[in-house]
């Protein structure tokens, strides 16, 4: 069982396909939320609603979708009060499914495995398999 | 003005979802599409989605959502094929912006310019954040 939180933090809709997407691969995930930052949205109602969902006392990754976006900003904001929420930027779909499926504690080597996994993740597949073909 | 298309491939609703973002950044983006796989597709149903979007002369950057995710597999096996097509994977918001307001050929370069920029927006922000505060 994961010993974390979940709140991916993105523009418009890009949040809850994160979540429905992740969803399809690794089943239901619990202790999940989508914050996706609406078009009517400042970042004043966006900071409360990220904020209702990061609250609580567990402690909680949050995944942005773009260094420098409002979500991001929003949760680095939120993160810097409380020392139990992580913020990863730059999410992908191999972050989250790695994240939503982890039994680790949310420490520093489970975010840098997090980071290094994604990072791992996103590259030239076209010339990987063409390295890979006799 | 770009000299690629790009699709994105993905799971669900997550290749609309990050087209829709990326253009709440930077406005409408032309000549780009996505390509959802639902779940009542086949990888047969899928494969003839994906390969009429990717048809066509020029070149195009395909952006998928997870190596060995059924979007990717698809995306790898038409690239294969098409000597003009360019399969990244594990794409993030950042990529998707970055490849969208391109104006460079689709070339290995630019190429290896996307994934660099895309993995150097996936970090750790909480512990950069602290590690610039004074």
């Amino acid at each position: 069982m994961r010993s974390f939180r979940i709140v991916v933090a993105a523009h418009g809709e890009l949040a809850d396909a994160f979540v429905s997407a992740a969803q399809l691969i690794c089943g239901v995930i619990h202790e999940t939320q989508a914050v996706g930052l609406r078009p009517d949205d400042s970042p004043e109602s966006y900071a409360d609603r990220l904020a209702a969902a990061v609250a609580g006392g567990a402690p909680v990754l949050i995944l942005t979708d773009l260094v420098g976006g409002t979500p991001h900003n929003v949760a680095l904001t939120l993160a810097r009060r409380m020392p139990a929420a992580t913020v990863i930027s730059g999410v992908n779909l191999a972050v989250l499914v790695e994240a939503a499926t982890s039994t680790d504690a949310l420490d520093p080597a489970t975010v840098e495995r997090l980071v290094d996994l994604g990072r791992g993740a996103l590259g030239d597949a076209s010339s990987l398999a063409a390295s890979r073909t006799p």
